[in-house]
């Protein structure tokens, strides 16, 4: 693991770094020292560890509950080189999707791909991140939406250190095997008009999860548009399951 | 309106009064004076204004908010005679569920009834209220799920000083009509294995909603499993519509 820059803003401190070939960003408290929870971030399609979503929710959770906050670019997204084989196979999807195939099995098979990639990657960083001292190995969350989602259900699965996850915006073709899998708490979101998402494959995904405690929280809108005050209630899932 | 008792406990004041024949307790903070945000409480069916739980609801948004907060009895509940009109009704649907119809219609059916004399008692009961020194006209919120919602729906649909209201428990069956007269913001609770309302009819209320901002909390668990922090979260939509 090796840091490539470090800055400090309204109290958070700011880390980029590398793990191997995984660009990273790591957000603590400026000055911590010692054990935290953690919360690992997955972004959506298209953006990257520092789209401005993530860095909002990343200061969010450091500021205002002392957490350590990771992000890393997927395969393909943000500094890392873009893969010809993804690039192949989104070229296909776009093609079948003008022919009029339906996107939702498209972004399903797509994001299973990747996901063979990003869960062995995420772990890894993990493990990297909970070796560092002002991390430390406290309680771990998850949270992503989208692409967030698709990664995040497997990773969540395969992953005991994730003791609650914040998901959604994806569907049960994707994801509904591996969300069988999860135990831990989950918040569900769901965009009522999702454009993306049929909400039949949205509550199907909810349905599958085998959580005994997971809340699905609906607010109309399209894909991209989840209300602000759903990341206040992130803030106040992570407090009551990670302390 | 006339108040038949007063006690204090731990900066919550409860007041008993009854307006006609209307039963109701009127909670407040201890000393409270001037105009405040009102929360209307609507109890479950079989339950009472002050059934544990819509004491314990009182008592958190008189606490937390500063909130003044009213609940009245039913016809038929609490300290309210019993209707020989609503038994009959009552009797006639337990032996038509046990002869195998379903109970959602019958329920809708006489939720329907019920509102019908539950609306205008309930504005009643706001005018009272509201000209009380330590309430005041402020803003108004409504809580009620179940009955509660059944009978909510039509009285927030009806009434314009209510600015924001918690409903859930219900189906479209009884109140889709009613529903897609409601533009104020909407916390909608649905219990994913509901065993009194069917999930596709909890949803399409939920859907006939006409509020710009709804919010969709659904858990799993039967028709009273409600978990705790959906408390929580109520206590925050209130704080975040009424101030």
């Amino acid at each position: 693991m090796r840091f490539t820059s470090q800055t400090s803003r309204d109290g958070v401190t700011e880390q980029l770094f590398t793990l191997g070939e995984i660009p990273g960003a790591l957000w603590t408290p400026d000055g911590a020292a010692g054990a935290r929870p953690l919360i690992l971030l997955g972004h959506g399609g298209g953006q990257h560890k520092l789209a401005p979503g993530m860095v909002a929710r990343a200061r969010r959770f450091v500021a205002e509950c002392g957490y350590a906050v990771a992000a890393v670019d997927v395969p393909g997204h943000g500094d890392r080189p873009t893969d010809p084989e993804y690039d192949r196979i989104a070229t296909g999807n776009q093609a079948r999707v003008d022919a009029g195939e339906d996107l939702a099995p498209l972004i399903a098979g797509f994001q299973a791909l990747v996901a063979r990639r990003t869960v062995p990657e995420w772990r890894a960083v993990l493990d990297a991140v909970q070796g560092l001292d002002h991390v430390g190995a406290g309680p771990v969350g998850y949270w992503g939406v989208s692409l967030g989602c698709g990664l995040g259900v497997p990773f969540v699965a395969a992953e005991p250190r994730v003791r609650a996850a914040v998901l959604g915006l994806g569907g049960a073709l994707a994801s509904a095997e591996a969300a069988a899998r999860i135990t831990v708490p989950v918040e569900f979101l769901v965009q009522w008009d999702d454009e993306r998402v049929p909400r039949a494959q949205s509550l199907a995904l909810f349905d599958a999860l085998a959580s005994a405690e997971k809340t699905l929280h609906a607010n109309p809108g399209r894909h991209g548009e989840i209300p602000a005050h759903e990341l206040d209630s992130s803030v106040r899932f992570f407090a009551r399951h990670l302390g």
